[in-house]
């Protein structure tokens, strides 16, 4: 029997300059894959290139994390573009990323969607069309990571491409399987012993417990952590460590093409 | 015999947003090869993706037209960068068009170094290097447009990877075959019969009369015209329509490979 | 019995680094006031520092013209902020103008909202009393320009601030007094003859014809001419020489403090 | 006999959007005086609001630190610019703060100028002369910061206008009373006891030594700490205890206008 796999995620290369967010490579230390900020809503060049060079050195996948162009929101606030304008700044910051891979040696696996523009890609059908086109324009082979249900999702999957369903490790879902908004109360999951429990249910069970106690499925694809909170790396490892003792092998969407898939739903 | 054949090159693509430098689609009627700005010092993804999409259709190349990261200067001031900074924004800004230009079907064939980087390349040596090595660590085949005799053109042959040595029909030389600086008077040559003449000797001698009234042995591999001065697209047709009544063919760099090159020197 | 006055005004000083829009030395020759753009949606501190200066030398009035800090968008894209964004970015704007002007011996007399900012303070209460308040903050005495029955309108009058109502001579007005969308036909007008006609009805009748055919009521105080169309310069000469025809006299608002209003309604 | 007073100061207000340096509130419990970063090397309008109603509350002057437009180099690039560019910048930015402390009930008292163009103003006279004859044109009774014996210090002196001698306890000093390059070993003073112990000869014998071993005159005017390194709080706390201890008081330089001043040399 083959051993299951679980890929662990984090958004990285989110500083700017002089500015830091997170801590970029003790998180490589710990993920499988990351997905790279291109400049737009964070990261720089340089930022990106240590990145990639230090993801290269430890086996780590890397996408583009692609977003807004809106540094001082941080990617966060919806700017009204048209399809188009979407469109290239897509191929721009993913052509970029791509570039400085190659340079070092890595090479793009996937696509991530920050912020407002993922959160758009989750519920407008025409602008999830756009970003997987734009996407498969340049490379059919790219993943793009999903949450389950959503536009983006049925998006990828009707233009032949390879979805990677996220799990997130530390935020309440509600009973139609969408993310919580941080706004409301319990949200966001604090206690790691919560958070070990909950990735020990999706992966020994494939479900895990909404808000209001329904019980939905869940794929083990991949769990997404994040690298920007202040206990990022302590929820980070207990993430790994509860996946490892579970039996499971940590190990990057790319490097388990031929593993049986378990349905979202 | 083969036919003699030019490149004409012209820097586009150079607007940002609402701003417009020059006419892009009348300047890609007439030259066979551009340079586009790659949303640094000048250009947006928008404006990237329409100097591509049109360039396909005509058949034109396009290369990726790197400078320093200042739109507020035009990539016309020294912005003292490590070499790490600049080896990772030549890569960020070839990449992006690349990925624009796989989107479009089309694809970068040449780098071209613009404004005050430009100039530095010529002059310093180890700058030469860090541009050509960095081209070369995302496609070694890729040309790179230079000033013949700079230390740019040094290190692309230094690096094995082909140059294109480029004539400013508009811009006088001094005796030792550096452009005169433009605020020299009679630095630029606005008359388009003069203009005419030049290119004449050019492609028929293999010289050009320096300021001083040397000559110089001048390559005729490539014509560089400017986009965005008010009589721009004149001065073009005119160099477009010498080169052809001279009997040479306008074609773009890459189409031409297995012609004999006339030695710069 | 009383001359009557006329202010003709402008947005000007839309550049940026290398890139112009319009001519704003030729428009200031014409009008009477100018709304400054303050570097966030265009405009940088030395246009800003031009713009200033020749308005000081010809007797023009100059606002503070501002956006939405999105140079890309023009300010014409709608950046969700948060109020108190909105109130700072404000201050921040007219506190550059204010300092250049006062460092140029001149000094800034009003505020225009632009772009997609103005637009949303139309029709939005409590972002218009943000705007206004922000200014009041500032200083009280300043003017805001409004479109009359806005809600920028009704929160000015609320704050005891003096508003001036502007006239958009080449644009269509509906039955509601709201301008027509650029989008709809005949929305914009572009016959100087229609123009003039217009200014004439408007200052010898105090109405203008929606497009629908109903006669509106509209104040005199102040007609906004566009600077950045091809045929700027010439429309506004057409508007300036009209209105003196008619016998009135073009000044800035600051110079009519006197004067007696005629109400928009 | 008066009470001998010290200005503390720090650098402020050099976050950006998302992004965080230092803890502004914390360090405005222990100064006297705030250094507010404008919008062009760091800093954004909520962040500049935020440290001048903080300073307000607690009493402390606040002036404007004028940079590079660079934020991704921090202000630390030297940015080739002409005179007039940085004269209107240096407005600009002045304005910016001004507006936002007059809405907020505070006022800049000072002006202090950051990283290169800090740098360039101490050895270049013709800058220094630009940049008090911008601060000057706004507000002849604005101070500014020096650091003694340099051209910005005689450029200040010269205008007629108020200078600011700061100390910095945390470097060394050379021979010649200028600060020793970062790159140079021991020119960071981190040990608190040994910044302690400058402070109190400083502040009893009016001298510092310099890493030389030469003892050189040094002004107890103003003492600038840190905000942005990792102990920055526990070192201000140092200097502001110690400078209790030697029964100073330590007190903003709008307050201390009647003091006698030391002369620096």
């Amino acid at each position: 029997m083959n051993t299951l796999e679980v890929d662990i995620n984090c958004d990285l290369g989110e500083g700017f300059g002089p500015y830091t967010i997170g801590d970029d490579d003790a998180m490589l230390d710990i993920v499988s894959s990351a997905n790279v900020a291109c400049g737009f809503h964070a990261g720089d060049p340089v930022i990106m290139d240590n990145v990639v060079r230090q993801a290269g050195l430890r086996g780590v996948d890397i996408g583009a994390h692609v977003g807004f162009d809106d540094r001082a929101g941080f990617g966060r606030r919806v700017i009204p573009l048209s399809h188009h304008e979407i469109e290239t700044a897509v191929l721009y910051q993913l052509g970029a990323l791509h570039a400085i891979a190659t340079a070092a040696g890595h090479r793009v696996t996937h696509m991530s969607f920050h912020g407002a523009l993922g959160n758009q890609s989750f519920v407008d059908p025409d602008l999830a069309r756009v970003l997987v086109q734009a996407t498969r324009a340049f490379d059919p082979a790219l993943s793009i990571l999903v949450i389950p249900e959503t536009e983006l999702e049925r998006a990828t999957e009707r233009a032949g491409m390879r979805t990677v369903r996220t799990f997130l490790a530390d935020r309440a879902y509600d009973a139609t399987g969408r993310l919580v908004s941080r706004r409301i109360a319990h949200a966001l999951i604090e206690n790691v012993d919560e958070i070990a429990a909950r990735i020990t249910q999706m992966i020994t069970e494939g479900t895990v417990r909404s808000i209001e106690g329904d019980l939905l499925k869940m794929s083990h694809e991949c769990i997404l952590v994040h690298g920007d909170t202040p206990r990022a790396v302590e929820i980070a490892r207990t993430v790994r460590t509860t996946v490892e003792r579970l039996g499971a092998r940590v190990a990057p969407i790319s490097k388990k093409d031929g593993q049986p898939r378990i349905p979202a739903k």
